[in-house]
């Protein structure tokens, strides 16, 4: 069976174009831009995430003999395509925003150069990555903002879309601020630390709460949390007490507890009374349960005493504001820029480059968006990462990427620190010489002006 | 590099849970049973989906030596451990609604009976695909309630959540009766039918639309779909009017156009126009362009002329209502029931099974919920179809799940075919074994009575 990461994983109309577009040997030059058209609900910024994915991919990509089989087969193209695509790879160059990068709306996160079928091609599974981490990227970010110094733990799994949307959220949470996840893969595969104690139905599956809260903590003696809502909270933390001192004799340690249920606010508080009361000052308490940034925000205010969260379908699924308006779209081709102008959809044609400009205090002021080549002030954010279809560096790290992405968090004006859609835009000027490349395009093509705003 | 599909893509806390009962020897029966909570905004009844790769995940559970190093070495865990793991595939029982039924809130749509190590494990992975193909099957088959008739494609997968994402909706999307997909995997994976032809980029790369347009449709002479909104709708109508006349003349059939971006209720009746004056009477209008079901619902109330539409972002991350509270809950243990009482999260205790009623016009009356093994009246709808790790049947295709669902929403009545929430809740009686099975469990455990409605 062809597997799931397949060069297949893409829209047949990119295959359609691909066979018209050898048909005539169109293979010049086209310069496709990432970008996301605007911000979603409550959003005042994004954060740069899946560059790595991405780069792996490109690197990858190739039609097995079995890809190129059905391709053969299956009765949509004229035989001889196939064997242009056993030819493709990808040779292309990349520009992108280095991930933990902050942006906003026009502004390019990946750039594509390359002949025009590869550039083309790849447009579909570019845009489902780059999406995806930055959509979670971006929420896991507002959580940090909601709950600075807690730990913040990714629960999501179990709901997220998927089995990929499963680690690649762990990934983008991660990077982005959260301590780690529960996903166990995860660090085999990306080395983020994961947590993760045990459920209700341990507890239900012993005949008395106390025995299954004893059976876990002897397992893990060093240390471990224990679940205490499978029937009354503050019962099972009065059993937590009674045990951690018959537990301490015997050199085992009960690290925390967690609350899943109920009013986590007023539980944490007669949780916390019980276990200082009980000698155990030291134990930590951790909450989940339908959590989102704006119940983090509720409970950090409200003073809940909670060490730490585990926050899951809201944060994989951005739950409340499940897609970002993420396109991919041509801006050059053969030398010449190109621009879109459908009603609503327009874009700013040719290669281009962002400049930011800081504030006084060393936060992020208004940026720039330009043609490449202009020279401006400000710090230049897309860089290069990739030449003739290979990397330039090294992955980078996700230790490194997290340390930019709280760098970048540092700097947000406070105006854009709030969970709600800022009256304060950010300002994203078009520089003239941009402004001037879409009029010349628009004049050159000499068809219904577009507007701009 | 441990692939994403492995038996480590699950929540550490089922390892750490394993541990102890691995050091315990618990390995009694247990029963869990994943079922939905509640419905989610809008939604009047859900379609399961997503059995056919629970069953698959379930057959080939193993951990291969590279997963079985990590546990070993990752420091959470004991010497041992690794060991049992080894050992460990799924020797179960499933039970389950077959995929297509329509399932309300509190029905099992599958229930796993298995030794309790491995029917722990498996939890979040069967969530994460059970969840994901029942919310898309869900909202795809809203959309085909809100435009009877018309050819619905899924253009989802750059939006969707990652790779597996976008290749399960594809899936979900066809069994509830989509026509097909523009993801070009689903066509050799699952023998889905796929479609898609040009995008804006490929009238773009072309210096002249009608060049492109003829370009296009001479690469596909037997009938293909011309993208008409790069620049102006109504005049690349027009310049498909003028050359469908040569392009017959060649033997080259335009079969029809595609609008993405404006009013399309309105273009499409002017574009239609256009088209039927020039003679292209029979060249269909598909739409697309941030679709849902609302939407769909818009534009056919309108009578709008459109003959199919691409629906994508909002189908495969089910925009409206990304989640749907799926949970898999122990509801047995060494032969007695168990229940989770937790504020607001309690469940019903014991192995179930569902009794299905229909009214005198043949549409769903209501259903009752009770014990396994108490007799009913009514059409059972869990059926067995695993045991000792094995399926009992072949994979049921998906042209038979999809006639099912088709079947299913037929019998909807009409209270529960509207796209917001009714107020004619569908009955989901709670039979008298099953509440009396409850009271026996609280009065066994002897603790905080739980409070049920």
């Amino acid at each position: 069976m062809i597997p799931l990461m397949s060069a297949l994983l893409t829209d047949l109309y990119q295959l359609t174009m691909l066979h018209a577009y050898f048909s005539r040997g169109m293979r010049d030059t086209a310069v496709f831009e990432l970008f996301f058209r605007k911000l979603s609900p409550g959003r005042n910024f994004m954060v740069a995430a899946g560059l790595e994915q991405a780069l792996e991919f490109l690197e990858r990509l190739r039609f097995t003999p079995e890809e190129l089989d059905w391709v053969e087969k299956c009765g949509k193209f004229p035989r001889g395509f196939a064997d242009h695509l056993a030819k493709l790879h990808f040779t292309g160059e990349v520009h992108a925003l280095p991930e933990g990068t902050v942006f906003f709306p026009d502004e390019p996160v990946l750039r594509v150069t390359a002949p025009l079928p590869e550039a083309q091609l790849v447009e579909t599974r570019l845009i489902n990555l780059v999406h995806f981490e930055t959509l979670v990227a971006t929420k896991a970010a507002r959580c940090v903002l909601a709950a600075p110094g807690k730990l913040l733990v990714d629960f999501g799994l179990r709901r997220a879309h998927g089995a990929e949307a499963g680690l690649l959220a762990a990934r983008a949470a991660y990077l982005a601020g959260f301590t780690g996840t529960a996903t166990a893969l995860a660090a085999p595969r990306l080395g983020i630390p994961v947590f993760g104690t045990m459920a209700h139905s341990f507890v239900q599956a012993h005949d008395d709460e106390a025995a299954a809260l004893a059976h876990f903590a002897e397992c893990y003696p060093a240390g471990t949390t224990l679940l205490i809502d499978t029937y009354d909270t503050e019962i099972a933390a009065r059993k937590v007490v009674a045990l951690a001192a018959t537990l301490k004799e015997r050199g085992i340690r009960v690290k925390g507890v967690r609350l899943d249920s109920g009013d986590l606010a007023a539980l944490a508080r007669s949780v916390r009374r019980i276990l200082d009361e009980g000698g155990l000052a030291d134990a930590t308490i951790f909450a989940s349960g339908n959590l989102d940034e704006y119940r983090l925000r509720e409970l950090a205010s409200a003073g809940a005493p909670i060490d730490g969260f585990g926050i899951g379908t809201s944060l994989v699924t951005s739950s409340d504001a499940p897609f970002l308006d993420a396109v991919y779209k041509l801006q050059e081709y053969g030398g010449r820029a190109r621009r879109k102008r459908s009603s609503g959809k327009a874009t700013w044609p040719g290669r281009k480059q962002v400049f930011r400009h800081y504030d006084g205090a060393g936060r992020f002021g208004h940026d720039v968006v330009t043609v490449e080549g202009d020279a401006q002030a400000g710090e230049p954010l897309l860089v290069s990462v990739m030449k003739n279809g290979r990397r330039l560096h090294l992955p980078e790290s996700l230790e490194a990427i997290r340390a930019r992405a709280a760098a970048q968090l540092a700097k947000l004006p406070d105006a854009l620190r709030t969970l709600e859609s800022s009256a304060h835009t950010y300002r994203v000027a078009i520089a003239p010489a941009l402004r001037g490349l879409a009029e010349k395009v628009d004049r050159m093509e000499g068809e219904v002006p577009a507007l701009f705003k």
